[in-house]
């Protein structure tokens, strides 16, 4: 199970005016602690002014990979942007994301089959977000057949099934489970990955639904996640279900990771 | 999901000197604490002094259903302890537990078939404990042939398909769950339960194991679990799980819980 570290994100509140006021020292502590954390990437998303978000997302990744070692996810809607930015990549980066809307598979896709990226396919179309299990599925056949098409390696594509809030729609888990299913079953190199906490949106106590999302997922076969590395209780989680599905063997990850202190807050010096 | 709450137990240290002592106060407090935090049967085990263990059950569920209301689940091996005290019940009670072992099938099934009990059936043989799903699933299927047999109603039988420490076996989850899915596609009307804590005996961090063993066993159909209905982060797993299985329509439970604070430890006044 690998982590895509979620923080570096210019639409978290916290984050959005250290990028604008070139805060280095704030970015560079959370780049480092995600890494610290076990993050096997780092999502970089230089926020929502597009006027100058090319030049803020360089600046970011130039400044995280100074930090750190752990490899980037270039978030951006804007082809440009990316361009830019994965010029400045030493690491190949993984991009997030294409999906069926135009701007972004013919915008963004060429990109990732130029530079050899991993790619996040969220499963959208132009006509909004899909209503059900089939139509996901049939959004990533269709993703798929394009980044086929386009020299894509099977391997590269992460398929995000776009959790709904349980709160909107009772079925939500077994809609991402069941694309999931079928995915992976039509394409065993396709990996995939979700951003866990859209589906406890407007409900109290979210964390304990995240958790127990994640669990069913990875029964599934989720296989990444955007998420927060530094939530304790979330990777221990993680670690937890990688041994109860038998992918640990001897349970020794679990108890290192115990051992190094990931199930513990660090304590505040 | 229902739960089984499993305080009550002569074999747990701080309970069985308050059994042999008779400190009704102790036992009333621990029984009304579970009954208030949603518990649907209190398991009573008098504990392992085999020539005053009737003596002491009797005892037990005499005090504790003077106390509460909620049903009970007998906890002995022993027939005869059974028998007196499943004539001191007023609310037919559950049995725990029948297996294929000679003393337990053929003493304690007819007690269960006479008195209309609901069961526990644990997949345990004379030959000690299976081995693998396969194993597991063949003594399920003698059990309940021999459950029939008797004229115990499927919806009586909570089949206990006995987890290994996830410490000494790696793939002690998927024995459970796939015996829970077979025995479940056999006989749709069977119920299942489990001990919850065994999976991560001799791991550090307990708690993330047992959660996630929760949810995994909850997806693949367990419906029922001996488990502390005081701990508040496990029973807020399970209402959390039953809203992403789709089986809590609206999150209604969920969220009256939450109000309820059941969520919440409760303040020690």
């Amino acid at each position: 199970m690998k982590i895509i570290g979620e923080k570096l994100n210019g639409t978290i509140p916290s984050v959005g005016p250290a990028v604008l006021g070139r805060d280095a020292g704030f970015i560079v502590d959370l780049a480092k602690r995600q890494a610290e954390a076990g993050a096997d990437w780092l999502d970089v998303n230089a926020g929502t002014q597009p006027d100058r978000e090319p030049d803020d997302l360089l600046w970011l990744v130039e400044l995280v990979q100074s930090a750190v070692d752990t490899p980037l996810c270039l978030d951006s809607p804007n082809p440009r942007a990316l361009q830019r930015a994965i010029k400045a990549v030493d690491r190949t980066p993984m991009i997030n994301s294409i999906s069926l809307e135009p701007e972004r598979l013919e915008g963004v896709l060429p990109v990732v089959a130029e530079h050899g990226c991993q790619v996040i396919a969220l499963t959208l179309a132009p006509s909004g977000m899909p209503k059900d299990a089939a139509e996901r599925i049939d959004i990533a056949h269709q993703l798929i057949d394009r980044t086929r098409q386009a020299g894509v390696p099977d391997g590269h594509v992460y398929v995000d099934p776009l959790a709904l809030a349980v709160a909107t729609d009772n079925n939500s888990v077994g809609m991402v489970c069941d694309t999931i299913r079928a995915i992976h079953a039509a394409y065993p190199e396709v990996h995939f990955t979700c951003g866990l906490s859209n589906i406890s949106f407007g409900m109290p106590a979210r964390k304990y639904l995240n958790r127990g999302f994640l669990t069913l997922c990875m029964e599934a076969g989720l296989d990444s996640a955007v998420m927060d590395p530094l939530d304790v209780e979330l990777r221990a989680t993680l670690y937890a279900i990688d041994v109860l599905l038998g992918r640990d063997r001897h349970c020794r990850k679990y108890t290192q990771a115990y051992r190094k202190g990931l199930f513990e807050k660090p304590r505040k010096d």
